[in-house]
């Protein structure tokens, strides 16, 4: 995108923000560094013990409290700003956030956080420097700018998915019986990196097998693959702040017969899953959906997690496929479909797909074989 | 370590918590997924959407609030606990944390709380179910428990240095005329991996050239490198859990003579900074050693951060080494030395070594050459 375009994409954005903001009664809106601030302004800051805050106001340009060391960064912006830096000594932090909250005019004012990127440290000092106004969650105002994925989104998500489904096809020399789940881990990292991802990966890959495949967030361990195991890789790939997640599941040799069994009514649930997947139906719907087959197989205490969750900046972000969640499904959203079967103490099986709301229902734009992948030795 | 030599540590570290803990008038510790958690229990969890917590009191087992799909987690603890797990639903998850406020007793008490690890998501769940608790910030405790690192802790910031030196090594060949800034920052990343980084860098390398390099904390760009470039490399690695920190600069053949000059002078601040390291001594008088030569040579306007920081299980922490730290330094104690002089619109030099105070000074983990590395096309 050229730098005109880019102007124009953070100008509709704002705009957009303002509208969401007056709808939910938020006079300002207060951001840590993360997908919301790089989605309204292009900085990236790295989380650290030095708080960054940017404070959005419909009347005024951005107001950002920073590092003096961070501040060469604010020179290449394509809108207004100001900033409010202090030094290393963090006596000189509160000053800078008075300084701030006083050009914005904020105290005693509706000042929306984010309660997920927020941390204690940033708001005792708004508490301080701004006694007299109310913090609210703005999280759905955030969520209804970013749940709904653009064009130039939705393309920089399908590089996403077709980086990590080759750096997987690159990996799968690699599993083989005597190999652990961390060196197939590095390895699958490894071709990440190699088959284009961003350095941030989304999330680490998760490699489990045998007994720890009825873990589904096992971190992976020095265990040893070994013949009849089942294992359960969940990975994915970043391309321009997107995120892709995908998990397949592979059979070591022959599994236990029930194992394999699981297998086949996950993929089953996951196809049912996709399949109710269209523009107007509920996120609860879609859940149900994969939820019904597994319950039907008589499996329903061992699917221990909801179908799915949004994925774009975030690699879990609204809409969250679940019961309850009664929101209709809408153009240009992007989810993942993952149900899955947890045995305990034997394994468990999971199968994840990357999910995009179509005009006419929904297109899974992850393409790799969904069926248990046997590796014979 | 095996289990018992583990357990014991753990136990160690419990008995060491509520003394300091005591000392700051505190009785209950909060903890968010990280490294203080890490550091007192061993286990990892990744930061989400969903909230985990685990509450520290010197009378009770560890309660531990966390999603149902992470409570597989817990069953190779080295010590008793207790857990209170939640659905998808988020309507259930102030359930679970108020049955462990409960099964703590911990309403009404001063509960200690990491500023910048824990989010406003989770305070507000336990300011709901805690009202009459007071929330202070334990991080004085944490830091007295984490700032001194014991031998098994040194011999991995040992292997965490060795892996991120080796990494840099095999990078060299691809630091060219031609080559982009993020190219040789993939290459890096690549080789970090492959020298025995683990997945989790401790952050992502910083890699600028040309007038890049006057901006301490860039981004890798597509820019190309020139010669003439002065070229900054921020690197490190993990290794169990403990990170390095490096920095080397570079010139692509030869460079302006006032660059070549502060590289010179950058060198000498970090000699003057790592041999002003010793037990009993203060932060503030590494920071003044360091900052003297470059005030010295005219450059102390351009020396816009603070001399270093403490480098353990997080890549900053406690000690800083900044003017008005008056804490002594003491044996054990692991950070960075990393003078620089950022001239604007032209260039920068920071020369980052990672230094450990032992009985009688300090010793630089790191070994590299740190004169100006010319590579010459």
């Amino acid at each position: 995108m050229n730098q005109i375009a880019f102007h124009d994409q953070i100008e509709q954005r704002h705009k957009r923000l303002f509208a969401a903001m007056s709808n939910q009664g938020i006079d300002a809106l207060v951001l840590n560094p993360g997908p919301s601030l790089v989605y309204l302004t292009g900085l990236h800051f790295h989380l650290s013990e030095r708080p960054v805050v940017t404070i959005f106001t419909p009347d005024k340009e951005p107001l950002i409290v920073l590092p003096q060391l961070e501040t060469t960064k604010l020179t290449g912006l394509s809108f207004g700003s100001r900033s409010f830096s202090y030094s290393d000594d963090p006596d000189t932090w509160l000053d800078a956030f008075k300084k701030a909250v006083q050009a914005g005019n904020i105290d005693g004012r509706v000042i929306g956080i984010e309660p997920g990127r927020l941390r204690v440290l940033e708001l005792r000092y708004l508490e301080k420097v701004a006694p007299q106004a109310h913090f609210i969650s703005a999280a759905e105002s955030l969520e209804s700018l970013r749940i709904s994925k653009d064009k130039d989104e939705i393309s920089a998500m399908r590089r996403a998915v077709d980086i990590a489904q080759n750096a997987l096809i690159a990996t799968i020399p690699s599993i083989k019986l005597g190999a652990s789940e961390q060196e197939i881990a590095s390895e699958l990292t490894l071709q990440l990196y190699r088959a284009g991802s961003e350095p941030q990966l989304p999330f680490f890959p998760i490699v489990s097998s045998g007994k720890n495949t009825a873990n589904p967030h096992a971190t992976p361990s020095e265990r040893i693959l070994q013949s009849g195991d089942l294992l359960v890789i969940d990975w994915g790939a970043s391309y321009k702040g997107y995120a892709s997640d995908i998990t397949r599941t592979f059979a070591l040799g022959l599994v236990d017969e029930e194992l394999a069994y699981i297998a086949e009514i996950v993929l089953q649930a996951n196809e049912a899953g996709r399949k109710a997947a269209s523009p107007g139906v509920s996120a609860a719907s879609v859940d149900k959906a994969a939820r019904d087959v597994i319950e039907a197989a008589g499996y329903g205490d061992y699917f221990i997690h909801r179908t799915g969750h949004g994925l774009g900046m975030e690699s879990h972000e609204a809409p969250y496929i679940r019961s309850g969640n009664l929101n209709p499904l809408e153009l240009g959203m992007t989810f993942t479909v993952e149900p899955g079967i947890y045995l305990p103490d034997r394994g468990g099986v999971r199968i994840e797909d990357d999910v995009l709301i179509t005009a006419d229902g929904s297109e899974s734009l992850t393409s790799l074989q969904r069926q248990l992948h046997t590796i014979n030795e």
